[in-house]
C-alpha cells in the first residue's frame, strides 16, 4: 500500500510516523513544499523574541531522522499541484529545479495547512508562519540593531504573540486591528486587560482600523485613521484561511465553513483520500454545525486518526471546541468553546456566570487574581464555553472545564469536581468549583444575576443600585447613581432602601450574592450585578 | 428553626454560612470547643516553616465577623459533650469555666474532624493540627534558633509538609515512618523521588521504624531501628481517624470504614442529625465502598451540601477519589483514585501506562520532566486512577484527569481531549492526551506492556531484554543483561537478536514502543518496559 501525504510537519508528519507505527511495510512518500518539516510553527514567535534561542531547537525533526526512525520518504522542496482522482496520482513540481513529475498512490492525505490571506495592496508583508519568515525578520532586525520599527496587523492569537516577541526585542511596535478590541474570540470585557497590558508596555494599539498602503519598502504606512506610521517591518498575522487549492482543484466536497469536508475518519469526499489539519472543516461541539477551528492540537490528532483509518482501524474523532490559549507580557488568556457573542448572535439562550477568584488560597503568598466567565445552556445546565484571563493557573482551570464539557458534565456538577488542594495549587474550593456553585445558584434560582451590559438598561428602567461593598471601597471608584450600604450594615439599614427593583453589587459578585439572598428573603426584587464592580468597569472600559 | 453545628472550622462553617444564605431567619448557633474557628488548617504547616509570615492571616473568619456579615451565633471554647436525641438536645460545656449547660435543636450538624493517634507512650508529641499547635512549635523554634531538632513521625502529607516548613526554618529534621515509603498512598516507584528529595535536602530519613520511647523532655528518642536521635520537638503526623466519640455517645450509625455513616444528603441515621468533614465514611467513587478521605474540599462541599438539605434542597452528594497533592522542595506529588497496589489487593484487573512527558513543548525554555501513571480497567477502559510527581504543571494533569473520571471518560478517551495549548503551557499533544494515547494502545493491543517489577520474573522465564536507547545512553547505565540495539539501527540488526519472548525499553518508553511496532511486525512475540528506563530505576531503588 503506498500513501502519498502532501505537507510535512503538525498534521502530514503525524500521519506518516503513526502509519509508520501501525504498518512497517507500508510505502510511504511525504512531499513539503518548504525546505523544513516537523518545525515548531507554534515556537516562531518565541524564536523572534529571542526566547527560543537555538534555530534547531525549532526543527524537531528532519528528513534523514525520519528516514531512519520511520523509515519515511520525506521530500523537500516538492510542491504537490494536482491531484488525477481517476488516475490515482498527484503531479509533483521540484520547486528548486521546476521538474515534474507524477506519482501513484493508494491512499493520499493533504495536510497542506491554512493560507494567509493576501497582504493588503502595496504593501510588502511578512507573514510569521515558517522557518523562512523568521529568517527573514531576523535579518530585517539585525540590520536595525536599534529602534527598529513594525506594524503587526491582526491582534488575534498569532498577531498578540508576535507583539510581545518584538517588544521583548526592543521594537517600538503598531498594533493594527480591524475590530474593536484585542483577540475578537473573547467577549469584550473578558478583552480589556488585554488592551491595558498592550498599552502598559508601550505598544501603539490602533483599534477599528485598517492599513490603507505604504510607500516604497513600506517605511510609512497609512492607516484607515488618518494617521501614518512608521514601519521597517510589517507583519501580517489578519488571519488564515484553509488551503482548498488542491481539494478544490480535484473537485472533492468543500464544506460550507469553507474547509475541506471529512466524514469522522478524516476522509474526504473521495474515499482514498484523507485530509487533516487547518485545512479541514471541524464539527462544533456544541452545536454539531460546520467549524473551522486551526490548532496543533487537532492537526497533530486528527494525522494520527487518519493514519488509523488508512490501516483499518478508525476511530471517529470528537467535534471541536476551539479549546486555546495565549500568553501575553504575564497575562494568558484561554477559551473553550461558545462565547457570548456568538450564543447571542445564534438567538441560544444561555445563563453567565463571571467570578474573579484566586488563583490558589489568599493566605498563601503568591496568588494572582483571574477573571473568569462561563455560558451555560439554559434549558439543560449544559457548559458552552468559558474564557479565563489571568496570571498562572488560568491554563489550568481551562483544561479543568474543557474536560468536563468532553464529559458532559453540567455547569452545576463543577461544583462536585474533586480537585487537588493544596494551599500552593489551589483553594478548597478550587475556582473551577466555585464557578460551579455560581451557576448551580442561577440553575436553581437561588440568585439572579444581571449583566454589565444590561445595567444602564435596568437603572433606565427604574431599578436601583446598591452598593455593598465597604466605605472605602465606595469612595476610590462607583458605578454612577450606585447608593452605598455595606453588607455588614445591610440588615439594619433596609429601611434605607428604595422601593422596586434592586441591582445589588460588590466588588467581584460574592458579597453581592449574599446581600442578594438577604434581601430576596426580606421580600425585595433583587439581582446581583454579575462579577460586579471589577466586570463592569472592565465592560465599561 | 434552630440548627446547631459542633465544630467551627471547614465543614461546619461552611454549613454555617450557607444555611444562612439559604434561610435568613434560621437559628444557627455553632460550638468550638478550641479558641478559633474558620482556621486555615492546610496554611499551619507554611506558617511554621515562615512562608505565611502573618498569624492573622490563618484566621479566614472571627465569630465577630461571621456574626455580622452572616449572623452567625459563634460560640468558642465551647464542647458538646454528648447529644440527647429523644429530647433533641446536646450538652455543652464551657472549656475555660466548666460549666455545663443544656441547647435545644430542631437539626444538628456534627463537623468535629478528626482526631489525632495517640502518641506512642512515653512521648511528649505535637501535632500540627491547630492555631495552638504552632503557638507551642513556635514557642519551641524561637528558645532554640540555632541547631534545633526536631523527629517527624509520619510521612504523609501533614508530615511531608511539616518536614519541609521545618528544614525551611534550618531545623535538623528526622523523619520516621513505620511503612518501606514516604507517601503510603503512592505505588513504590512513584514514591522514589520523594525519597531522594527529602535527602537532598539533608532529611534524616528512616523508613521501616517507629519511635520507641524517649527521654524526659524528649531530648533523646529511642527507635526501632536501635538507633537513637535528638528531638527538641516531635511532631506526630502519623495519622488521624474520624472524630466519632458524640455520634457514637448517641448510638448513630457509624459505617464499616470507621466513619460516621451519612446518606447522600449527609444526613445521619438520625433524620435530624447531619455529619460532614472528616468525621464522615465516604463512598469510593471506584467500587462504591466506604471510603475515608480526609480532604479539606470534600469538607467544604458536604457542609454546603448539609446546608442544602436543612433547607430542604438536598443535592446528592458525588462519590470521592481522594484527589490530593502535595508540595515537597519543589517538588510536586499527586494523586487520584486507586494506586496500583490497591488494585492488586482487591485482585482488580487492570491495565497501567507509565510515562514521563515535559510540561511544556521541549523546544520552549524551561520544561520539566514529571512521571504520570494511569490505572486503567482493563474490562472497561475506565479511568481508575492516577499517580503524577513532577515540577510545573502536575497540578494540571492531575485535575484534568480527576475530572475526565468524574464525566465517565475513558482511558483511550484522554486522547480526544481538546486542551489549551501554546509552547509555554503545553505540548500539542499534551500530556494527557499522550497518556491517553499509550493507554488506547493498551486497550487496541497495539502494544502490549510490561511493568519494572514483572521483569526479573520474564527474564529469568527466558526472555531476553533489548535496550534501544543509543550507545551514550546505555553506557551511561542499563538494566543487567539487556543487550543494546539503538532503535535507528533496529531494522538492520534483526537478525542478531535472540530469539524467543523479547522485552524492549528506551528511557521512558516511547522509542520501545516504537520499537515494539517494529519487531511485532516481524513476528516477535514482544513487550515494551512500561515507562522505560526511568521507572525501572526508580522502582529499583
Ligand atoms: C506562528 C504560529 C503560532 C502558532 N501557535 C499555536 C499555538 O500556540 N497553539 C496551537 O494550537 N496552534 C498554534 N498554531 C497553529 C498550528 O501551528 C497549526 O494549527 C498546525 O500547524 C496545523 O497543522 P497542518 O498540518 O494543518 O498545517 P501546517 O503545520 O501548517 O503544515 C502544512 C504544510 O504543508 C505544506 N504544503 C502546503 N501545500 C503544499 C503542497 N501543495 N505541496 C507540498 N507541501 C505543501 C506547507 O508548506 C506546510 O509546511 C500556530 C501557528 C503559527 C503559524
Ligand atoms: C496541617 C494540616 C494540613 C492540611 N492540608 C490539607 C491540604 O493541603 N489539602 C486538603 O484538602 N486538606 C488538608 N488538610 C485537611 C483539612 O484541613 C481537613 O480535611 C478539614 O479541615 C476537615 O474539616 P472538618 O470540618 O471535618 O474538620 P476541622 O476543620 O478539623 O474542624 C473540626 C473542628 O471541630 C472542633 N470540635 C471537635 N469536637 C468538638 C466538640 N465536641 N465540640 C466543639 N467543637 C469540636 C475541633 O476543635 C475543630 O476545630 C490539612 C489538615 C491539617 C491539619
Ligand atoms: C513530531 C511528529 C513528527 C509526530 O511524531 P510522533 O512520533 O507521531 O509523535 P510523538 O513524538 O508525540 O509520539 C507519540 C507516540 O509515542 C507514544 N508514546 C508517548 N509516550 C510514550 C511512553 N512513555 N510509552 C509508550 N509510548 C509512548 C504515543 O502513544 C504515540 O504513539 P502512537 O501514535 O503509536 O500511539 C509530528 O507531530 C510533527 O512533525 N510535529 C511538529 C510540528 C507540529 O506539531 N507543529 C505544531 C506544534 S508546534
Ligand atoms: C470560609 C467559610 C467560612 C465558608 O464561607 P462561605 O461564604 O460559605 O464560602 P466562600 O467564601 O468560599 O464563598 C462561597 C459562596 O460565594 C459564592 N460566590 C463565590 N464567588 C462568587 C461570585 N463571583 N459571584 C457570586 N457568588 C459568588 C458561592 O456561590 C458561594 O455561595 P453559595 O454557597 O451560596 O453558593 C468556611 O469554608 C471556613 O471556615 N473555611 C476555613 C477553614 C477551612 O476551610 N479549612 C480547610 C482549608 S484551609
Amino acid at each position: 500500500m503506498r500513501t502519498l501525504i502532501v505537507g510535512g510537519v503538525a498534521g502530514g508528519m503525524s500521519a506518516a510516523t503513526r502509519l509508520r507505527r501501525l504498518d512497517e511495510s507500508a510505502e510511504i512518500v511525504v512531499f513539503e513544499r518548504g525546505q523544513y518539516v516537523s518545525f515548531a510553527n507554534c515556537g516562531l514567535p518565541y524564536y523572534v523574541g529571542g526566547v527560543i534561542k537555538n534555530r534547531s531547537d525549532l526543527l524537531l525533526q528532519t528528513p534523514e531522522s525520519l528516514a531512519s526512525r520511520f523509515r519515511l520518504d520525506v521530500r523537500i522542496n516538492r510542491e504537490v499541484t494536482s491531484i488525477d482522482r481517476r488516475e490515482r496520482t498527484v503531479t509533483v513540481r521540484d520547486t528548486l529545479t521546476g521538474d515534474v513529475s507524477t506519482e501513484t498512490y493508494d491512499r493520499l492525505i493533504l495536510a497542506a495547512g491554512a493560507s494567509a490571506r493576501a497582504a493588503p495592496s502595496g504593501l510588502t508583508t511578512s507573514t510569521l508562519r515558517t522557518i523562512d519568515d523568521v529568517d527573514h525578520i531576523e535579518s530585517v532586525l539585525s540590520a536595525r540593531p536599534e529602534g527598529a520599527t513594525a506594524v503587526v496587523i491582526g491582534a488575534g492569537f498569532i498577531g498578540l504573540e508576535a507583539v510581545e516577541n518584538l517588544v521583548h526585542r526592543g521594537v517600538h511596535v503598531t498594533l493594527v486591528e480591524l475590530s474593536g478590541q484585542p483577540l475578537t474570540p473573547l467577549d469584550p470585557e473578558m478583552a480589556a486587560p488585554l488592551l491595558a497590558t498592550l498599552q502598559e508596555h508601550g505598544v501603539d494599539v490602533r483599534l477599528g482600523t485598517t492599513v490603507l498602503g505604504a510607500s516604497a519598502g513600506n517605511l510609512v504606512l497609512a492607516l484607515s485613521d488618518g494617521t501614518t506610521v512608521d514601519a521597517d517591518l510589517v507583519i501580517d498575522a489578519s488571519g488564515v484561511h484553509p488551503d482548498t487549492s488542491l481539494a478544490a482543484q480535484a473537485s472533492l466536497r468543500i464544506g460550507a465553513s469553507g474547509g475541506i469536508w471529512v466524514d469522522e475518519t478524516q476522509r474526504t469526499s473521495d474515499p482514498f483520500i484523507y485530509a487533516v489539519g487547518d485545512g479541514v472543516q471541524k464539527t462544533d461541539a456544541v452545536t454539531g454545525e460546520p467549524l473551522l477551528v486551526t490548532m496543533a492540537g487537532l492537526a497533530n490528532r486528527h494525522g494520527r486518526a487518519a493514519a488509523d483509518s488508512i490501516a483499518g482501524q478508525p476511530e471517529p474523532a470528537a467535534p471541536a471546541l476551539g479549546t486555546s490559549i495565549v500568553g501575553l507580557f504575564g497575562l494568558t488568556v484561554a477559551l473553550t468553546g461558545w462565547s457570548e457573542k456568538r450564543l447571542v448572535a445564534a438567538g441560544r439562550a444561555h445563563r453567565i456566570a463571571h467570578t474573579h477568584p484566586a488563583s490558589h488560597a489568599g493566605y498563601y503568598p503568591g496568588a494572582e487574581t483571574m477573571s473568569m466567565k462561563l455560558l451555560i445552556d439554559s434549558e439543560t445546565d449544559a457548559i458552552l464555553g468559558a474564557q479565563i484571563v489571568g496570571g498562572s493557573g488560568v491554563d489550568k482551570r481551562i483544561d479543568v472545564i474543557a474536560t468536563a464539557r468532553a464529559g458532559g458534565l453540567t455547569a452545576s456538577a463543577l461544583t462536585r469536581l474533586e480537585l487537588a488542594y493544596a494551599p500552593q495549587f489551589a483553594s478548597a474550593k478550587d475556582p473551577v468549583n466555585q464557578l460551579g456553585y455560581v451557576a448551580d445558584n442561577l440553575r436553581a434560582a437561588t440568585s439572579r444575576n444581571i449583566q454589565w451590559h444590561e445595567l444602564a438598561g435596568a437603572l433606565a428602567a427604574g431599578a436601583a443600585l446598591v452598593d455593598v461593598r465597604n466605605v472605602g471601597e465606595f469612595d476610590a471608584g462607583s458605578i454612577p447613581g450606585a447608593i452605598n450600604v455595606p453588607l455588614d450594615d445591610l440588615r439594619h439599614r433596609l429601611a434605607d432602601l428604595p422601593p422596586g427593583s434592586l441591582i445589588v453589587h460588590c466588588q467581584v459578585g460574592q458579597r453581592g450574592h449574599t446581600a442578594a439572598r438577604i434581601l430576596a428573603q426580606h421580600g425585595f426584587d433583587v439581582r446581583n450585578l454579575d462579577g460586579g464592580y471589577r466586570t463592569w468597569l472592565a465592560g465599561d472600559s
